[in-house]
């Protein structure tokens, strides 16, 4: 499958800046419902990348099911990616659709599963060891106790998160003026389409 | 005045990574609403840290007014900062409400056009050049033309943006477990409080 233009762009930049840890950083904006005040804020986070799912343009992170933006995610899944390359100084919008894959997924094709099997097995212990730290955003009153854990058991509080692209805003900083593509899927074709426009 | 714990810390986190241009880039979410579909979108994109406001917590940064955030923050001001240091591992999610500053500011005391001159100043030449581009995000047809400019004029399209922080969650990565703060401004004192909480 030829992956659109926004996608082999992406690729280059994690290729040249595959030496720095951080350039797998991004950061994850979305809705969330504050029910102290029954109103609409803005949630915006700092996740890490962990790949592609399959080579395609979907794109994986993980978090607790404990946490905020797994209830905050499961109420309304969209959101918008900004991932900023210093190097390449290129920046990517990419708003999409999240979905989640907990350990009560529904799934009865067994794939998500596998896939949620497949990047727990790919994370480092230390990564593993957070999904059995204390609850988060509970006050801390004692030394956390890390519940006693089978090693090959992945835990409940583990959840894949699968960002689903549906349109990438596209800056380059380098060239003069600077270059912006926007890019979409077109209703009539469902291909990736894209435009140049100003900065 | 005595600056609250989590601005002490941001100052902190600036001077130690003072050397790294990037370490002044920040991502902001906020919400909009896209006119075609009339559903809110999520927004989130890089800016530059331009300093704080008279050694204030507030903090600066600038936009085009002929920008989609600069409408959009005009409807809702609501937004989060997602500042993440890379080599002391923190993150700062601020959230906040911005304040734009145009040439059509409604200021009575004249103080927020001396704001907006006084960051006009700060600019370098190339930033300065943004302000004469032409209009974000139509589609590129032509060599751009620069508008002639006399120096000592602000464009009228260049607009400072205030962020004014209404609370703030602190994440440090380097301690085992992670150290994560809570902080907000008391609803009887008006003073700023934090509690530590679960990573």
């Amino acid at each position: 499958m030829l992956l659109p233009r926004w996608r082999q762009s992406l690729a280059r930049s994690l290729h040249t800046e595959r030496s720095k840890p951080e350039s797998k950083f991004f950061q994850v904006a979305s809705i969330a419902l504050d029910e102290g005040t029954n109103k609409l804020t803005v949630e915006n986070r700092t996740l890490v990348f962990r790949g592609f799912v399959d080579n395609s343009i979907s794109l994986l992170a993980i978090t607790d099911s404990r946490s905020d933006k797994y209830t905050q995610w499961l109420h309304e899944p969209q959101s918008e990616i900004c991932w900023y390359f210093t190097e390449t100084r290129e920046q990517y919008r990419i708003k999409n659709s999240v979905t989640l894959i907990g350990q009560d997924v529904n799934d009865a094709m067994g794939t998500k599963a596998s896939l949620r099997a497949q990047v727990w097995r790919s994370l480092s212990a230390k990564s593993k060891e957070q999904f059995l730290w204390p609850r988060p955003k509970q006050t801390v009153d004692e030394k956390p106790i890390l519940v006693h854990h089978k090693a090959s058991n992945i835990p409940e509080t583990f959840v894949v998160l699968v960002f689903n692209p549906i349109s990438v805003d596209y800056l380059n900083l380098t060239t003069i003026p600077q270059t912006r593509e926007l890019h979409r899927i077109s209703e009539n074709t469902g291909m990736w389409v894209h435009s140049i426009v100003n900065p």
